[in-house]
C-alpha cells in the first residue's frame, strides 16, 4: 500500500518508544523484538513508518537496548538511550539530540504497538501539514472496553477540549468512549519545548507524554484527535497479548486472502507471514504455516499440514500434505512435492515430482524428472555443502542416495536403492547396490532359535 | 436418512438455479463446484434432492456452465442455459422446455445453497401434495441478523399474507423476523404460467422469482411458508461464506460423531468428508483430516496429524501420528500404521505393522508382517505400476527397497538395507547390500584436511 | 500446588461416586476412565484429593467397575460396589463398610467431575474442622445458565437456609443463581446416619444425596455453602462434554504457560498433558501436541506440527517441524531434531543433530554427532530390541542403516547409503554399499521399448 497520496509535504520523523522493561513478557528477548507474523514487532512498525514517508527514525531504548540496536543495524535508524525510566515524556525527550537538526513533523509512537498502519500515520501527520495546522494531533480509538484508558474530550470535528487520565476523570468524563492511544504528532518547533515543560508532580513521579496536549492548549494552541480502530493500537505487554495481536493480524490476513480469491478450507488453521503473496484460485488445506518470503502463483494446490518458508511456487504446482519447503525452494509450473518431503535451496523443474519421503537440498532437478520415494540428496559431508544436478526427464529410483557433488544426466535412470557417487551420463542406467543373496530356511531356523531362547527364559 | 415417510405421492422435479456469475468468488471454477466437506456444493444438493425422492433435476447455468455440465455428466441431470442474466424468475423459466412433459411438484432451489436437507425438501413439497394444497410453498427462516432479506408475513399456521422486499417494506414489516430463503415449491400446472407473468418493472430491470407468490395470491391462490433453520439455507457468494458454510457443516458433523460415541480430543481440529463413516469407541486425536471414501470400524485409534482418504480401517487398528492413508488403503483388524508412513492401494493384514517412515503402494501385506522403518515399495518404473506381495509373518528389515513386481514369502526375513529385486521364498533370509569395509583413521585425516583448508582460506 | 496450609487437622476421606452407567458416552470404556489432558478423569480427581491431604479414598462403582478397579490398582484406593442404581445417597452408603473405622471428615464427590481443585477440597473440608463446625458443607457454584440445577438458598456468609430441587422450586427460588454441585463434606459421625435416613419417596424412587442437607437442618444442625467456579465442577456425561472439559482445561493451561514466559504462536493449537513442564523463553509453534511425561528446559524452540511424549529436552534445543519424540527421548543442550524424525528411548548429545527423515530408537548419540537424512537405527529383529551407540563427533551419512547392536566410534564417518552391521572404530571411515555400475544408453532403450508397448496397446 502506498500512502503517498495523503502524505504531507513537510518531512516526518518518528520517535519510537521502546525503553520499557517488558517485565510481564518474562523473556530475555526485548519486548519489541518478539515476532508477529514472523517479523519482530518493531520491524512491522518501521515498515509502516517507511510507507508513510517517515524519513528519520529514532528508537528510544533502555534495558536490553543493545538487542534492539542489533536488530535495526544498517537500516538508518538512530538509537537513543533512556538511562532511567522516568516516564514517556522523558523517554521521548531522549530523542532530541538525534533530531536536533530536524525541522518537520515528529510522530511519537510505541515499539510495542506494532500494527499501526501507514495510512493512519499519514492521516495523523497530514493534520499538522495543513495551512492552519493545530499544534498537536493525537490518535484516538474507541475500545470495546474503555477500562482505565485516558479519555479524550473532543468536538465533532476532532478538536480536543480536554484530555484526562482515567483516575482524574469525573463520572461524566469516564462515560466518554474516545480514548488516547498515546500516539501523538507534533511539529519539531513545538515538541521539544513542550516536552521540557512536562512536570512529574503525580503519584508515580513520572513525566507523562499526554501532558503536552494540555500544555499546548494552555499556550493557546489547538489540538486535534484523529480516530482509528482498536486493533491497530493494541499494545503488547504479555505473551497473551502477543498471541492476541498475532491472532488479530492473522484473522484480517485470512479475510484478505479469501476476498482475493484464495480458498481456505479451514481459515483458522492457516498462518501467513507478514510478506506472504498468494495468487488467484489457490486452494489451501487445513493447517498450513507460511514463514517469511513465500510467493505462490495462481492455481496452486496446497494440501494440509504444509510448512512453507522462503519458497517460490509457480502456477499449477501441488504441495503436500506434509510437505516442507525451506528457504530457496523453487517449484516450477506444475511441479509436485508430496508427503514427508523436504526441499531446501533446490529447484524442482516444471512437471517434476518428488511425491514421497525425500530430502532435496542444494539441488537442481530438471523438468519432468521423477524422484522416487526415500531419495536423499547427500549434500553435506560435515564440512561442505555440495550440489546435486538431476537432468530433465531423469528417473531416480526409490531409496537412492545421491552423494553430491554429482550429476544425473537428462533422461538417465538410477536403480532403486542405489548410492550414486559418480556422475551418470544422459540416458544411462546406473545401479549401485548389493547383489541379492538368499539363505533358504534361515528365517525359520532363526525364529525357532529365538522362540526357544524365550521359552527357556534365556 | 430416508425422507420417504414424509414424501408426497406426486412426482417431484427440481430446478436448480446456478447461472450466477459468482464474481465475488474470484475463481475460474464455477461457484457451485467449489467443495464443502470434500464434495462440490451442487452434488450436496443433488444428493439431498435424491433422498427426498426428486426424480427430475434441471440445472440452469450461464457463464462457465460447461464446467457444471461436466460435473454432473452421466447422472441424469438436465442442463438448461440462461444466456442473459435477467433475474431468478427468468432463470427458472429456462427449465420449462426440459420439464415440458412433467406433471407434478416443482421445487426451485439454488446451487449455491448446498446444505438444504432432504427432510426439508420433503416437508416443503409435501405441503403441495395435500388434498387442499396451496398454490405455492415457500421456505422461510429466521436469521440471527435479518438484514436486507425479503420478509414473509404469515399467520401462525404458515399461511402467507404478503411477501415484501426489504427495500419496499414498512418499518413494521421490517420488524418481522421471518425471511424468504427463495426456495419455492409450486405445482407444474401453475409454475410456468406464474413465471411467465412475472414482470421486470423494478430498479434492476430483473424478473424476480418471489413475485410468483404475490401473483398466486392475486389469482386467489394460497401460499404457505415452511420454516427451517438458518444454517440450512446459508448461501455461498464468496470464499469467506464458503469457509463459513464448511465450518458450520463440520461443527454439526463433529457433534454427531461425538453423540455417536466417537472421542474427539480437539473437535475443532477434526475435518470430516461428506461420506466419512466412523465406528463406536474410535478415538481421534488433534488435527485429523478425512477425505472422501473413509470407513473406520469400532475401537480404532487415530492419533494426531493424520490424513485419511479412500481408506477402509478395521476394528482395533491404530493409525499415526502423521500417517497418510490414500485411496485403496485397507487396514485389517489390529494393524498399525505409524509416523511418516504412506499407504496407497495397499492392504495391511491383521496385526501387521509399518510403524515408521515407509511407503507402501500397490502392495499386499500378510497378517502379522513387520515392515521396518524406511521401507519403500518401489511400485513405479516410470511407466508401469507393479505390485509387491509380502507374506504373513514376514519381517522386512529397515531401509529396504522392494522392487516390484516382487514377492516376499510367508515368514521370510529381508535384511536391513536390502534392495530386493527377486522373489524371496517363504522362511528364507534375503540380503542385498554391500559388504562393510573400513578405513581406519580415514575420518581423522579427512577432518584434519578439511580444517586445514578452512584455516588456509581455501 | 500444595494446599497444605489451608487443610484441616482432622483426617479426610473421600467417597468418589462412579457407579453411573455413562450411557450417553456410548463407550465400552468406563466413563471415569476417559482421559482429560492425557490422564483418566478419575486420576485427575485422585491427584487433587491427594494434594488436599485426603488419606482414604473409596470409589463406588457399578457396571464395568472392574475397569476402574484395574485402573487404580496398587494406589491404595478401596473399591465399593453398588449393585443396583438406587441414587447418589444409596451409592455413597456403599462406602460405609470400607470407612467403618474411619473417624474424620468425609468428602463425597463425583468421578465424572474431574477438575475439582485440591484447594477447593481443602477449603470445603476446612469448614468442618473449625471449632463450631457445621454438620454439612456443600460446594456451590453460579453457572452461566443455572438451568435445572438444584438451588441453594444461603445467607451472605454461606449458611444454608434451604436446598431445593429445580422442579420443586418456586419462581422466586429459581431466580437464585447459587446452585448445588453435589460435592458435599460431612463428618463421619453424621454421614452414615444421615444417609440411612434418606428416603426415596420421589418420582424416580431414588435416594438423593442432597437430601442429607435438609435432614441435617431438621436435626438442628447447620449447613454451609462454599462457592467455586463453574469450570471446576463441570461434569462429563457425553463425549461433547468430555471435549468441553478438555477444552477448558487446555485454555487455562495455555494462559498459565504464556503468563510464565512461554510464547505460543497460536495458543488454541497447542495441547498440553496434565504434567507438561515448560521453561522460560520457550517458543512453541502451531499445532504442537504434548503427551504425558514431558519436560522442556529454557530457551527451547519447538516448531509447528510436533508430537512430544515422555521426553526430556534440555536448554537451547530445537525441535521440528514435524518431529516426534516418544517416551525415553532425551535431547541434551542445543541438540536438534528436524522434520520427519522420530526418537524413542534415545539420547541425542549436546549439539548433535538429526535434521531429516530419521528413526532413532534405542540409541545413544554423542555430543556434536551429525545424523544424516534418512538414517535408521535398526533396533528390532522381530524378537529383540538392541542398542546403537554413536560416538561424539561422529558423522553418519545419509540413508544409512545401523543394524543394532552396533557401535560407531567417536569421530567416525559412515558413508552415505551404508548398511552398518559391524562396529566402526573411532576416527575410521566405514562404507557398506554396492559399487556403482553404469549401462550407457540403457535408459533410452528402456523408454523406447515401453513407449512402443504402450503404442501397440500391449
Amino acid at each position: 500500500m502506498s500512502a503517498a497520496d495523503t502524505v504531507s509535504a513537510a518531512p516526518i520523523a518518528a520517535v519510537i518508544l521502546a525503553a520499557g522493561k517488558g517485565t510481564r513478557m518474562k523473556s530475555d528477548l526485548h519486548k519489541v523484538l518478539h515476532p508477529i507474523a514472523g517479523r519482530p514487532m518493531l520491524l512491522h512498525l518501521l515498515d509502516s513508518l517507511g510507507r508513510a514517508n517517515v524519513t528519520q527514525r529514532v528508537v528510544v531504548v533502555g534495558a536490553s537496548g543493545e538487542q534492539v540496536e542489533a536488530a535495526v543495524a544498517g537500516q538508518g535508524v538512530a538509537i537513543a538511550w533512556q538511562q532511567e525510566q522516568l516516564g514517556t515524556a522523558h523517554a521521548a525527550l531522549q530523542a532530541e539530540p538525534a533530531l536536533a537538526a530536524f525541522d518537520g513533523i515528529v510522530l511519537v509512537c510505541f515499539g510495542d504497538t506494532p500494527l499501526l498502519a501507514a495510512e493512519t500515520v499519514a492521516r495523523l501527520t497530514a493534520r499538522l501539514a495543513a495551512p492552519d495546522a493545530p499544534a498537536v494531533a493525537v490518535l484516538g480509538f474507541r475500545p470495546r472496553d474503555p477500562a482505565a484508558y485516558g479519555r479524550i474530550l473532543a468536538d465533532a470535528d476532532g478538536t480536543i477540549e480536554k484530555m484526562v487520565e482515567y483516575k482524574d476523570a469525573t463520572t461524566e468524563e469516564r462515560a466518554v468512549t474516545l480514548c488516547n492511544s498515546g500516539v501523538t504528532a507534533v511539529h519539531s518547533r513545538d515538541l521539544w519545548r513542550l516536552l521540557h515543560r512536562v512536570g512529574n508532580a503525580n503519584a508515580a513521579g513520572e513525566y507523562y507524554l499526554p501532558d503536552i496536549v494540555m500544555l499546548a492548549l494552555a499556550e493557546g494552541g489547538r489540538a486535534v484527535c484523529v480516530e482509528t480502530g482498536e486493533d491497530e493500537v493494541a499494545g503488547v505487554n504479555s505473551r497473551a497479548e502477543l498471541a492476541a495481536v498475532e491472532a488479530g493480524w492473522q484473522a484480517r490476513r485470512r479475510d484478505e486472502a479469501m476476498a482475493a480469491g484464495v480458498t481456505l478450507l479451514a481459515p483458522d488453521t492457516v498462518w501467513f507471514a507478514h510478506d506472504t503473496v498468494i495468487g488467484w484460485d489457490v486452494s489451501i488445506g487445513q493447517n498450513v504455516v507460511f514463514g517469511p518470503g513465500v510467493t505462490v502463483a495462481d492455481g496452486v494446490t496446497i494440501h494440509a499440514f504444509c510448512h512453507i518458508e522462503g519458497a517460490q511456487v509457480a502456477s499449477g504446482a501441488e504441495i503436500g500434505p506434509y510437505a516442507r519447503l525451506r528457504p530457496g525452494a523453487v517449484m516450477e509450473a506444475g511441479a509436485k512435492i508430496g508427503n514427508f518431503v523436504e526441499m531446501k535451496k533446490a529447484v524442482l523443474g516444471a512437471g517434476a515430482k518428488a511425491n514421497h519421503l525425500a530430502y532435496l537440498g542444494d539441488a537442481e532437478i530438471g523438468a519432468g524428472a521423477n524422484i522416487g520415494a526415500g531419495t536423499i540428496t547427500c549434500n553435506y559431508d560435515g564440512f561442505r555443502k555440495s550440489r546435486t544436478r538431476i537432468g530433465a526427464g531423469a528417473f531416480v529410483g526409490s531409496n537412492s542416495a545421491l552423494v553430491a557433488p554429482v550429476t544425473i544426466g537428462d533422461g538417465a535412470i538410477v536403480g532403486a536403492g542405489s548410492v550414486i557417487t559418480a556422475d551418470v551420463p544422459a540416458d544411462a542406467l546406473a545401479l549401485a547396490r548389493g547383489r541379492q543373496e538368499q539363505r533358504p530356511g534361515w528365517a525359520a531356523r532363526f525364529r525357532d532359535m529365538m522362540r526357544a531362547k524365550k521359552g527357556s527364559g534365556a
